[in-house]
């Protein structure tokens, strides 16, 4: 069943040259679907990527940040498999996982050591290189350019829609694309959640300067969003600059020439992440939650982030009702600074909550037809300060349990 | 519905000298029910709590923590209503709570400055003083030595069954009781949830004493439980002596005379606290999660918490699955030291996951007979230190949304 919240279609995404992908199965599900990426990028291309912050990680994170890392950007391709996240296996795993990187460095003709891997699915299940490696040599011989559609159904997990997002834009003048694919539906939560994402560009942008592009991006786009504050081992969000474009090679995120890649960088970012909420597990409504008057931007998005991860409200959001009561407690126990007597509670354009008690004019019958939307803003004004952050999360429903009470079994 | 976890019967609490109370019903429920707990203790009682840290709070935790400070905690009386918070209804509801007081003060014969408050329901609802002042005087009139099940479900919510808990123990060789009830369903988290708990003792302890030993009372129970994370503006634990005992008086907590009572106090309070989980909304598994190897107290707590706050921890055990990589992915997010090649996971006797990786003698059979169990032990070591903290939770079911998608309305 497809998301109520799934937008009406796949997007076009632009070409960006020098981007070829193909797919293909490798078997880590039992059913017949794609489930192997890979991908190639030419000589010259930067990469950079952020990972999550999950303690115990997994075998194709700690491979991407190390080969990132000794190899100062210069990345050739990509191998990306869904149905095994090969976390939490050891030694085994991180054996596994080089030998899938060295046959896929072998279909696409490049080093192994150029190569990134990204891995979704149950954790704790070594990851069995022997499929992947079986197939990716006719994957090699198919590659061609990249497939939009196809690439973010070869990553799907229980996503219920392919997820892409992209931009033209320019810099210093020069015309330049930008793609991205995501996969990514529960364990989602700020600081990189089960989530994986990559993104493309013809643009040339030196890796420390991409690298810093795409920390940015991440925190107002992934960093923004929650489903159930649960956050994967595995997630990533990979930024591939092929070079192919005409622009002037930028060395430096805050050169002013990239201000439009920027922005469009983030809204694409920012477009994937909330498709991720869209599909976010039994999720029938999203809700975007505005905190303004924080004393500090950490504090707006603190207190954005306990009102979007509290079960209470979120319940009541599925249960369509505007329980402005729970929002005031979420707000409470974000042990932030607020002035309770200044405090405003808004469901779109009604207040439920003004200087600290229940809105004079709250209508219950305004407030219900207002919750039965889809779609949901929820504005809290705090009263201290100056600053505001915004957040998508999505309603917690008895579907959201029916998936994850049997997803493994 | 009585929660599947719900003890075989109330259990039989201790006389404790001096206190008395009656119940009644003021009508903040539309349904005939008991909504209101009057509760006198004699002259020369003491009283200690700790409340909410939900910064918004509520009139009567406000209240309460005023009267202690001001009186050096010299306290003759509670009054506690269910069917209303009053919570986050500004000056208006600190003078209703405050005339409600006036009347309690007069019905027990004491001082407005002497009383106790604590109300639970909704947030955001002014307490209508009037419905509990118009009754006061017959309740007054009505005061005998506790029926503790009476006060127990005269402070229900959500409650399934009435929860109480109690011993006998002595200070100095002198008999002492304890008898304590409380009332907590949903909004659980360490920290006070949703719960209001009151215990008494006929013990002469007094105030200060009495304050350390709620505080570390507290830290062992209520702050040791999660149902799902999220905390009220409305929780207290209140803790009476009435001083009728024959032990010498006690001034200090750390006076050694009170070992027997600290423990048994401590017992009775994880007791009430491990009811609450029982009575988690929802709820049909009682998980202890035991947290070893950790570098510090705090830092197993916080991994313990972690994993008992992981919805998708809480709804693997809903479908009865020893989603054990989940246990995983909660002790990474809990961004605490852990030597990840080090790490166990096992549910009862049963091993999943030893160092680092599944386990070698992992068997799914048995695994699975195991989670079909009503109350599950689950230990995680994570191979840094030698601290360990204990924290109860429950599963998080469809009932759970049930419940809490349609409690207001």
């Amino acid at each position: 069943m497809i998301s109520p919240l799934a937008p009406a279609a796949f997007p076009e995404l632009p070409k960006v040259a020098g981007v070829e992908a193909a797919i293909g199965r490798a078997g880590y599900y039992k059913h017949e679907r794609p489930d192997l990426l890979l991908v190639r990028v030419p000589e010259g291309s930067t990469a950079a990527g952020v990972f999550t912050t999950n303690s115990v990680g997994s075998a194709p994170t700690d491979w991407c940040k190390r080969a990132l890392s000794e190899g100062g950007g210069k990345i050739r391709g990509l191998l990306a498999n869904a149905g095994c996240a090969n976390s939490f296996t050891g030694p085994a795993g991180d054996a596994a996982a080089a030998r899938a990187l060295a046959s896929a460095a072998e279909a696409i003709g490049a080093k192994q050591s150029e190569m990134l891997a990204a891995s979704t699915g149950v954790i704790g299940v070594l990851l069995n290189d022997a499929k992947a490696s079986a197939v990716l040599p006719s994957l090699g011989a198919a590659l061609q350019p990249v497939d939009w559609l196809a690439a973010a159904r070869a990553i799907m997990t229980t996503d219920t829609f392919p997820k892409g997002a992209g931009a033209k834009t320019t810099i210093a003048g020069a015309d330049v694309a930008i793609a991205g694919i995501a996969k990514g539906s529960g364990m989602i939560a700020p600081s990189m959640a089960t989530m994986l994402a990559f993104a493309f560009t013809d643009a040339k942008i030196a890796a420390p300067a991409l690298q810093a592009l795409v920390r940015d991006a991440a925190d107002m786009s992934f960093n923004r969003i929650t489903v159930d504050a649960d956050r994967s081992t595995n997630d990533c969000l990979i930024l591939f600059a092929t070079g192919q474009a005409k622009n002037p090679e930028i060395t430096d995120a805050a050169d002013p020439r990239l201000a439009d890649f920027r922005a469009a960088l983030n809204d694409a970012m920012a477009d994937l992440a909330i498709q991720i909420v869209r599909d976010g597990e039994g999720a029938a409504k999203l809700v975007k939650v505005t905190v303004t008057g924080a004393a500090s931007d950490q504090s707006a998005f603190v207190i954005a982030r306990t009102i979007c991860e509290s079960p209470l409200v979120k319940t009541a959001i599925a249960g369509e009702d505007a329980n402005w009561g729970r929002i005031v407690m979420a707000v409470g126990r974000a042990d932030q600074p607020i002035a309770k007597e200044k405090l405003s509670v808004k469901f779109g354009p009604l207040f439920a909550a003004k200087d600290g008690m229940i809105s004079p004019d709250y209508d219950e019958a305004k407030m219900s037809a207002y919750m039965k939307r889809a779609e949901l803003a929820i504005e809290v004004h705090v009263g201290v300060g100056t600053s505001a952050a915004v957040m998508h999360t999505c309603d917690l429903t008895k579907r959201y349990i029916e998936i994850n009470a049997d997803y493994r079994s």
